[in-house]
């Protein structure tokens, strides 16, 4: 297969959405913004983000995706288009598994009207898959950066934590798989998060100054939002939404489904800093719940966990690092 | 080093040039275009687009920011900033060799007034650097594509060719580079090309219709331009500008230079599709040579490469195809 075979056919299969002026075949992509562009980028290496025995080549093409347009969410943002970069291993694309992937990509893509704009493909030792993902501005509404917080806003979440966490420990755990009832969907939130965009997007119209997405905890998340905003983040532990299903992941593991709902990685759930003003505004706006977890106050810049009595709760480990 | 370290660092050598309003360590980069985006993406994977043996790795990240230019500049527009997706092998960091990498990214940055907008540090097994470039159009001035030539346009290329072909070969025949009097230069082509950007928005402001750049051969890279214009070039080989010194690297492999410029990869000149009434205004818009090597007309669309007498030429290898 030639060089742009692969990302042509997964371009084939996702029609050019509004904003994509020109897709793939030239030495770039054009993308009519009509203003401000707003760039991530993420690079998913086997090995270290996943491994090739837990998850399928078609979700993990979907999650590539997911996870970027997360951060396009967290910006409060439109999604218009991907660019991709894949470096394939030997036998992957013969196996059909570069056909699993590519559909995965194309399937997260058109989920949420993105484009996939173009890319690169190339051999490689193990997989890799680089995603860009480029979004434009609400008309009128400034992107939603984390340092915006302010002393006294409130610290919500959007829908429940934990899943992801509770679902990779019963990929992990195949003894625990069998016999729990939320299996499938817990499996689903951990292979395939949804990014919430339409969130995204409803809490900077409803004038949120602070958001980010949730993916290596609650915990460790705050603790950045806080950091960039100048702020101490405290977030309650008892007040943590928890997913259906991850208590008696928690309780076979010997865990506390709090903690793991706060410090489990990959929620890609948003977490904002709403003024106490805006918060019914704000719930109004979405279609999914946004739940107080916490405040943004004085001190040292930073999160800390905090029990209903006001003391500091010490977990092991706090959320997921990634160190090179 | 934590994960976002080494590309704070990069970035923080590298100023916010126009058009970047916000840089690292937000969930995305904000790009303030004022308008369409022209995207590309680029991945660079050891082992099959180089071996750490004949680059170091400050060069290397100076290349692969340069290519993704070399694509910005065969489009005819601003280069705005880069976002780069990094996977280090073991030791890359203790050794020093990230830091490396990283100023070599940086400068080359620098050098043309492009931001690093973000990325991603990871690990990996092997060394991967994703660079995804990002541009604006020129006002009034839409981007170049490769589909625009037409019956009768000249084909035309900038500077001159075969010089990186010639210094990858006195790298892998160190018995050759002892004694080439022109080691440094054409090894430097290899290692640091430099991406055409004056000479591809000169060319679209003079009202070139079709273009794109040099990475695979001349002769491949014409056949895409034809089948993308739905003509056949013809490219005649006596006329291909060849770089100094390549004619004695030839010789001592027993090759023809003519054919080695014609075929040999990543020249990251700019190939166009000059109407012949356009040419002398274009070449008074540049600093470099424009040498007329062909014609596009009639014919099965992709390219020939013929003698000064029309026959055909055929050559062993047409240029490098990357297949996965």
């Amino acid at each position: 297969m030639s060089e742009l075979a692969l990302i042509e056919r997964i371009a084939s299969r996702t029609a050019l959405h509004p904003g994509t002026a020109l897709g793939i075949g030239d030495d770039a992509a054009i993308l009519d913004l009509g203003g401000p562009a707003v760039v991530t980028h993420d690079m998913l290496v086997e090995g270290v983000h996943f491994r090739r025995e837990t998850c399928d080549a078609r979700d993990l093409g979907a999650k590539a995706v997911a996870v970027n347009l997360s951060d396009l969410a967290a910006m409060g943002v439109v999604a218009v288009a991907v660019v991709v970069g894949l470096g394939l291993p030997p036998g992957f694309v013969q196996s059909g598994m570069a056909d699993e992937l590519s559909a995965g990509i194309e399937e997260m893509a058109s989920a949420f009207a993105v484009t996939v704009a173009g890319g690169d493909v190339t051999s490689a030792a193990t997989l890799v898959i680089g995603i860009t993902a480029i979004g434009r501005p609400q008309p009128g509404v400034p992107p939603v950066r984390r340092s915006g917080g302010r002393e006294g806003d409130l610290l919500c979440v959007t829908g429940r934590l934990g899943a992801s966490a509770a679902g990779l420990a019963l990929l992990e755990h195949p003894a625990l798989e069998a016999r729990h009832p939320r299996r499938d969907a817990l499996i689903g939130a951990h292979l395939r998060p949804e990014p919430r965009l339409d969130a995204g997007r409803a809490l900077a119209r409803a004038g949120v100054q602070a958001m980010m997405d949730l993916s290596d905890g609650l915990l460790l998340d705050a603790a950045r939002l806080g950091r960039a905003s100048g702020l101490r983040a405290r977030i309650e532990l008892d007040r943590v939404p928890v997913a259906d299903g991850v208590g008696a992941v928690a309780a076979a593991l010997g865990r506390d489904a709090a903690v793991m709902a706060t410090t489990g990685g990959e929620d890609y759930e948003l977490l904002a800093a709403v003024p106490p003003r805006l918060l019914d505004a704000a719930r109004a706006t979405l279609a999914i719940p946004l739940t107080v977890v916490g405040t943004l106050g004085a001190g040292e810049p930073g999160a800390e966990l905090c029990d209903a009595g006001g003391g500091i709760v010490t977990v092991d480990s706090p959320g997921w690092e990634h160190d090179v």
